[in-house]
């Protein structure tokens, strides 16, 4: 997998790859990660890359040029996929994380400021994507979310001691609850169940509990599983 | 307002603030952040701070005491919210992060590898928040989206050249497109509605585009939108 990052604060996100899983996993070759600053693509001498609104209104409005320059200086393989991080996109799930792992590459725009001109989408036609109802400076936190949960699916990120398959929303559940050591904690005790060593009643018990803390939670996805399992049996 | 964030990757979450409006918001004092690391808390010679699963399965869990010393150990203020950030939370939406905004204190408490001792919620009772429907390796992504969210949100972040109140979801809708310079780009003109100063008109372009917008991209903001609307009037 590669990524291509186009974005105005480089340093952001190259630093993020340093760090953890997401260090190994660039080091052993998982993922590529190449960043384009479209403001090395203006053709102003004063590097300029964003202007005030047709219209008026407050906030800059980032200029077509310099980003769609910047976009088509990129190497696109057959399978690529090209996102634009934006609050007003397809918010990101992990059933849409599990189809943009398939592609050979990914190219994010992220914004910054007020936002794109709006030329930008329609020459490069990207697939808008969204974290969620909230607004944030810029793009960039947004394009490390999906690197970040695009390359846990990928083979080699994890190693044997970690597992995406049992991660919350895997089989559309929220993940049941952990405990680790010691058995004892402040008066707090483990569960009984998971200490007999029965894993028919281990995993019967840590089902239930997803099941009712996503009831809880979250009853859109539990109505959502509910319905699944029915159709499926 | 006072961020204090428990991670194992401290310097993760320190460099994001010398980024652009956030470096400026805290040079100028907006907020003040400060970062605990739970490694630092543990009794073990080896300072260890996860181990194996009680009841098997893949991956390392979280120790209990090794997160609530760290988080004992911070002063809270009267008017502190703590949130622990994890797919299992709460979605985060703009009006949370309103809510958040009139906080003295939020402390953000931050996963990694397979998650937390579920004593840690027993003990510290955070309410836990989820930035979306995936998975990340840990929470130190989704707590500099909350950080930036709420920054945005405090007097002095944003200049005067920058505003939040036109943001998406501000009005419970997307936000309408942009444009800047040039008034044609390969042949794409900027709708001339924007240029012939009827600041009457512009607001009414830019409300029909954000109510089209919304429509086809997000019928379930419009759906709730629009009930809100009628019963307003």
């Amino acid at each position: 997998m590669r990524f291509d990052v186009l974005t105005l604060f480089p340093e952001m996100v190259e630093q993020f790859c340093d760090y953890s899983i997401m260090k190994r996993a660039s080091e052993k070759g998982v993922f590529q990660l190449n960043v384009v600053n479209p403001r090395d693509y203006t053709l102003d001498k004063h590097k300029k890359v964003d202007d005030t609104p047709y219209g008026g209104g407050a906030g800059m409005v980032l200029m077509a040029q310099p980003y769609v320059d910047a976009y088509e200086s990129i190497d696109l393989a057959e399978n690529t996929v090209t996102v634009m991080m934006s609050p007003q996109g397809e918010p990101l799930t992990d059933n849409i994380v599990n189809e943009l792992s398939k592609a050979d590459q990914i190219v994010i725009l992220c914004g910054h400021y007020e936002g794109f001109d709006e030329r930008i989408r329609d020459i490069i036609k990207p697939h808008e994507i969204s974290i969620g109802d909230f607004v944030l400076t810029g793009g960039e936190l947004p394009a490390l979310c999906l690197i970040d949960a695009v390359s846990r699916k990928l083979e080699g990120t994890l190693g044997k001691i970690e597992s995406a398959e049992e991660d919350s929303f895997s089989n559309g559940l929220l993940e049941y609850p952990h405990y680790t050591k010691p058995r004892e904690y402040r008066g707090l005790n483990v569960p009984d169940v998971l200490l007999n060593g029965n894993h028919k009643e281990i995993n019967e018990f840590r089902y239930q509990e997803s099941l009712k803390r996503t009831k809880e939670r979250r009853p859109d996805l539990y109505e959502k599983y509910i319905n699944t399992s029915c159709l499926n049996n």
